[in-house]
Protein backbone atom coordinates (compact mmCIF):
# COMPACT_ATOMS: atom_id res chain seq x y z
CA UNK A 1 0.00 0.00 0.00
CA UNK A 2 0.67 3.41 -0.71
CA UNK A 3 0.49 6.13 2.42
CA UNK A 4 0.86 9.90 2.85
CA UNK A 5 0.73 11.41 6.39
CA UNK A 6 0.33 14.64 7.32
CA UNK A 7 0.38 16.22 9.98
CA UNK A 8 -0.54 19.27 12.81
CA UNK A 9 1.02 18.76 16.14
CA UNK A 10 2.17 20.72 19.13
CA UNK A 11 5.74 22.48 18.28
CA UNK A 12 6.79 20.46 22.03
CA UNK A 13 6.34 16.72 19.89
CA UNK A 14 6.89 17.34 15.97
CA UNK A 15 10.47 16.32 16.38
CA UNK A 16 8.93 13.11 18.02
CA UNK A 17 6.58 12.61 15.62
CA UNK A 18 9.29 13.38 12.93
CA UNK A 19 11.76 11.39 14.07
CA UNK A 20 9.15 8.44 14.49
CA UNK A 21 7.62 8.56 10.90
CA UNK A 22 11.41 8.93 9.32
CA UNK A 23 11.53 4.96 10.48
CA UNK A 24 8.74 3.98 8.39
CA UNK A 25 7.97 6.96 5.48
CA UNK A 26 10.07 9.54 3.70
CA UNK A 27 9.84 13.43 4.44
CA UNK A 28 8.67 15.35 1.37
CA UNK A 29 7.71 18.35 2.89
CA UNK A 30 7.10 20.29 6.11
CA UNK A 31 4.65 17.83 7.87
CA UNK A 32 4.51 15.32 5.21
CA UNK A 33 5.37 12.05 4.77
CA UNK A 34 4.99 9.37 2.21
CA UNK A 35 6.20 6.04 0.96
CA UNK A 36 5.41 1.98 0.90
CA UNK A 37 4.29 0.59 3.79
CA UNK A 38 2.82 -3.11 4.27
CA UNK A 39 -0.65 -3.89 6.34
CA UNK A 40 2.09 -5.06 9.19
CA UNK A 41 3.65 -1.96 9.19
CA UNK A 42 1.11 0.24 8.70
CA UNK A 43 -0.30 -0.69 11.81
CA UNK A 44 2.38 -0.24 13.70
CA UNK A 45 2.78 3.16 12.33
CA UNK A 46 -0.65 4.00 13.00
CA UNK A 47 -0.13 2.49 16.76
CA UNK A 48 3.16 4.33 17.46
CA UNK A 49 1.59 7.56 16.43
CA UNK A 50 -1.39 7.54 18.96
CA UNK A 51 1.21 7.17 21.64
CA UNK A 52 3.22 10.47 20.57
CA UNK A 53 0.42 12.66 19.66
CA UNK A 54 -2.32 14.36 21.62
CA UNK A 55 -5.62 13.64 20.99
CA UNK A 56 -7.08 16.62 22.12
CA UNK A 57 -4.84 19.01 20.50
CA UNK A 58 -2.29 17.64 17.79
CA UNK A 59 -4.22 16.62 14.31
CA UNK A 60 -2.71 13.90 12.02
CA UNK A 61 -4.17 12.49 8.60
CA UNK A 62 -3.01 9.29 6.99
CA UNK A 63 -4.08 8.33 3.34
CA UNK A 64 -3.87 5.19 2.30
CA UNK A 65 -3.74 3.78 -1.26
CA UNK A 66 -3.78 0.08 -2.22
CA UNK A 67 -0.83 0.68 -4.43
CA UNK A 68 1.09 3.34 -5.88
CA UNK A 69 0.19 2.84 -9.05
CA UNK A 70 -3.11 4.74 -8.53
CA UNK A 71 -1.19 7.94 -7.36
CA UNK A 72 -0.16 10.45 -9.85
CA UNK A 73 2.76 13.21 -7.99
CA UNK A 74 3.37 16.66 -9.61
CA UNK A 75 5.74 18.26 -7.61
CA UNK A 76 5.68 22.19 -8.70
CA UNK A 77 8.53 24.77 -7.52
CA UNK A 78 11.33 23.02 -5.42
CA UNK A 79 11.51 19.41 -3.73
CA UNK A 80 12.21 19.52 -0.86
CA UNK A 81 13.69 16.41 -0.47
CA UNK A 82 13.78 14.61 -3.76
CA UNK A 83 13.61 10.60 -3.03
CA UNK A 84 13.91 8.67 -5.57
CA UNK A 85 11.06 8.78 -7.48
CA UNK A 86 8.32 6.04 -6.59
CA UNK A 87 5.73 6.51 -8.89
CA UNK B 1 -10.11 12.21 -10.13
CA UNK B 2 -9.15 12.80 -6.25
CA UNK B 3 -6.64 15.42 -5.42
CA UNK B 4 -4.65 15.79 -2.38
CA UNK B 5 -2.27 19.56 -2.24
CA UNK B 6 0.15 19.94 0.21
CA UNK B 7 2.01 23.00 -0.06
CA UNK B 8 5.25 24.86 1.67
CA UNK B 9 5.41 28.68 0.37
CA UNK B 10 6.67 31.75 1.32
CA UNK B 11 4.32 33.54 4.38
CA UNK B 12 3.97 36.13 1.70
CA UNK B 13 2.38 34.01 -0.82
CA UNK B 14 0.22 31.28 1.82
CA UNK B 15 -2.81 33.59 2.12
CA UNK B 16 -2.68 33.71 -1.72
CA UNK B 17 -2.62 30.20 -2.08
CA UNK B 18 -4.70 29.40 0.50
CA UNK B 19 -7.43 31.86 -1.06
CA UNK B 20 -7.09 30.20 -4.55
CA UNK B 21 -7.27 26.53 -3.34
CA UNK B 22 -10.37 26.99 -1.64
CA UNK B 23 -11.95 28.04 -4.74
CA UNK B 24 -11.55 24.59 -5.51
CA UNK B 25 -11.00 22.16 -2.91
CA UNK B 26 -11.20 21.43 0.97
CA UNK B 27 -8.90 22.85 2.95
CA UNK B 28 -8.39 20.19 5.69
CA UNK B 29 -5.05 20.62 7.74
CA UNK B 30 -2.40 23.18 7.65
CA UNK B 31 -1.15 23.51 4.23
CA UNK B 32 -2.95 20.72 3.06
CA UNK B 33 -5.92 20.50 0.66
CA UNK B 34 -8.22 17.58 -0.77
CA UNK B 35 -11.23 17.10 -2.75
CA UNK B 36 -12.67 16.10 -6.04
CA UNK B 37 -11.86 17.90 -9.64
CA UNK B 38 -12.74 17.36 -12.58
CA UNK B 39 -10.04 17.31 -15.57
CA UNK B 40 -10.70 20.56 -16.70
CA UNK B 41 -10.42 21.71 -13.09
CA UNK B 42 -7.21 20.20 -12.25
CA UNK B 43 -5.87 21.66 -15.37
CA UNK B 44 -7.06 25.18 -14.29
CA UNK B 45 -5.59 24.88 -10.19
CA UNK B 46 -2.69 23.39 -11.83
CA UNK B 47 -2.13 26.67 -13.76
CA UNK B 48 -3.34 29.24 -11.41
CA UNK B 49 -0.91 27.89 -8.90
CA UNK B 50 2.11 28.19 -11.34
CA UNK B 51 1.07 32.24 -11.57
CA UNK B 52 0.94 32.37 -7.79
CA UNK B 53 3.86 30.60 -6.70
CA UNK B 54 7.95 31.26 -6.81
CA UNK B 55 9.04 28.19 -8.68
CA UNK B 56 13.00 28.30 -7.29
CA UNK B 57 11.29 29.27 -3.40
CA UNK B 58 7.78 27.29 -3.01
CA UNK B 59 7.23 23.77 -3.00
CA UNK B 60 3.41 22.58 -4.02
CA UNK B 61 3.00 18.20 -4.60
CA UNK B 62 -0.14 17.65 -6.01
CA UNK B 63 -1.42 13.54 -5.61
CA UNK B 64 -4.19 12.90 -8.22
CA UNK B 65 -6.10 9.36 -7.50
CA UNK B 66 -8.54 8.00 -10.17
CA UNK B 67 -11.28 8.22 -7.77
CA UNK B 68 -11.63 8.75 -3.91
CA UNK B 69 -12.22 4.62 -3.96
CA UNK B 70 -9.43 3.61 -3.96
CA UNK B 71 -8.25 6.83 -0.78
CA UNK B 72 -8.50 5.27 2.64
CA UNK B 73 -8.47 8.54 5.04
CA UNK B 74 -7.79 7.85 8.79
CA UNK B 75 -7.70 11.03 10.91
CA UNK B 76 -5.87 10.72 14.14
CA UNK B 77 -6.67 13.59 17.12
CA UNK B 78 -8.50 16.54 16.32
CA UNK B 79 -10.33 17.07 12.83
CA UNK B 80 -9.27 20.47 11.93
CA UNK B 81 -12.27 20.75 9.15
CA UNK B 82 -14.94 18.46 10.00
CA UNK B 83 -16.22 17.93 5.82
CA UNK B 84 -19.15 16.23 5.16
CA UNK B 85 -16.88 12.59 5.13
CA UNK B 86 -16.62 12.26 1.07
CA UNK B 87 -14.86 9.21 1.83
Amino acid sequence: MYVIVVYDVDVKRVGKVMKFLRTYLNWIQNSVFEGELTEGQFYKMKNGLSKIIKGKEDSVIIFRMPDDKFVEKTIMGIEKNPTDNLI
